[in-house]
């Protein structure tokens, strides 16, 4: 099958071999996958991962032990989990000791003409959604892990920082709180994604004075925690949502005077994220900057690298 | 009075002017102080503080309006608050913005023969105290703080890295909740203090392989943190107590990905503290490690300074 794998390079593989699901497994034909961040993150070393890129898909179940799952339509979760570590056990199968992660850690990813998942990660996609919103279920589930961990009071001030796909999906799923939040960026063409939803928009630049409760760092840069820093108020929480090669230069004592909290957060869960999208309260289409077929997958990586471009998507079958 | 300053240089200065206590404030006579890490950071910088340094004291009511005050025993809290602000009406003075902080922010310490502070900082001291406890109610409350922010289960697996003053009064006070914690330092000699009470110890250099739920890091040193992150478990929680001059480098996309919250933690609530101290649950004599006159300080400065050194405290009167 054709497929787009890193081995150190990024190469269109004509001739990979097609997986064979094991036991627990589905095997499914990707329709259409997104181009993330971490994925041109892993391109520059990042997790040191192998193989097949790529982790948000929405395809069709081709095989699978579980028959009313054949021919479904469906996205999967990307943590493989164990099912017997402490922290499947306790219900955390996101942090299981013993994962495999879809096109991150140890396990071939979407990029490709078949992919493989446990059972349990699908999860069916309404009819009436668009193979072009539903790919963007597994960036939406992520945003909406920071309502899982942290808690979002209504009145509270909410600053959101960057306005890559990512931050344009968690201003979005923040403001269902009804919070107070102020979204941040650079560009004001993807700003005006947001304003066009009613939601405030500031550019970084414009921003020295802003305060807020929570602030989520999305912005994919090593400087994006400085900023959070000025912004957050004492007692404040900042959300760190972004993975990136290298480390950051942090002034620890200031985060100490202010009891600060920091929260590292990543995968979220699908159900809500697909409920959100079938209700159409959060707008995925407007992200979507272009898309390539999978045999043009070197070009559609170049497009995606340019500094300012939004979601990138490749059609695979 | 005789007092010790720092104005780029730490001096004894023997006729600084005697604090005139402005209303709602109390005139107190120092008799024994405590320095802290923080002093030893002013001293290259840190909070850009000039004046009388210290903040770790106990002494007697001389002056003030609150006559049942008079002639008391007191510690005091020292975070002096405006009362109006937003963290004042919401129950959080210690953030109050326009708050002074005693020997750290815009406020003469306690290193001289008279201090002042509003009376409602002040604590009188049980009789039963000696002034050489009394003077441990500041850093044991800034240890309780943790337990202010973070919920600590008794069956959680808590490491504290650092057996300077802090980390010693912090093992002491979390090991209260019947935690399973271990202690992690450099230092033998510091460790056995923890051990005689019956918490376990380790050698920072022998715990490679030590997990927790919870890492409290006491080390005052930029790479605490990476060595918190070493042993914090997935959704774990890292407490940063150190304050320093300086930044440190972190990689961010580890917390990111095991979704680790991190907690700055400062000052803390002295009515426990005085509670634990009056029971005896917390050990504190055996931290001292030296005694000087407070014509000696800039020797106590000396002393405090040397790597491994424990608790100096400084006798005014």
């Amino acid at each position: 099958m054709k497929a787009l794998i890193y081995d150190g390079q990024l190469k269109l593989a004509r001739r990979y071999p097609r997986p064979d699901p094991p036991p627990g497994e589905a095997l499914v034909r990707v329709h259409l996958a997104g181009i993330c961040n971490t994925d041109l993150e892993i391109t520059k070393g990042y997790m040191g991962f192998q193989g097949v890129l790529g982790h948000e898909f929405v395809g069709i179940v081709e095989e699978c032990a579980a028959t009313e799952l054949v021919g479904q339509r469906v996205v999967g979760e990307i943590n493989a989990a164990c099912g017997e570590c402490t922290y499947c056990r306790a219900g955390l199968p996101t942090h299981c000791a013993n994962r495999t992660v879809l096109g991150i850690v140890r396990r071939d990813g979407a990029f490709a003409e078949y992919l493989t998942l446990p059972m349990r990660n699908l999860h069916v996609v309404p009819d009436n959604l668009p193979d072009e919103v539903a790919v963007f279920t597994e960036p939406l589930a992520a945003a909406l892990e920071i309502l899982e961990q942290v808690h979002l009071p209504p009145t509270s001030r909410v600053a959101v920082l960057g306005d890559g796909k990512l931050g344009l999906l968690v201003a979005q799923a923040l403001s269902l709180t009804g919070c107070e939040l102020t979204a941040l960026g650079h560009h004001p063409q993807k700003l005006a994604i947001l304003q066009e939803r009613g939601l405030p928009t500031l550019l970084a630049d414009d921003a020295p004075g802003i305060k807020a409760d929570v602030v989520v760092e999305c912005t994919g840069r090593p400087e994006g925690l400085a900023m959070a820093r000025q912004m957050v108020v004492p007692r404040g929480t900042i959300v760190l949502k972004s993975t990136f090669q290298g480390s950051a230069d942090v002034a620890l004592s200031p985060l100490v005077v202010d009891e600060v909290t920091i929260v590292g957060s990543r995968c979220g869960p699908f159900a809500p994220a697909l409920r959100l999208l079938e209700r159409g309260l959060v707008a995925v289409e407007p992200l979507i900057a272009a898309i390539y077929p999978l045999s043009e997958g070197l070009a559609a990586f170049e497009h995606a690298r340019t500094p300012g471009t939004l979601k990138v998507l490749l059609r695979v079958t």
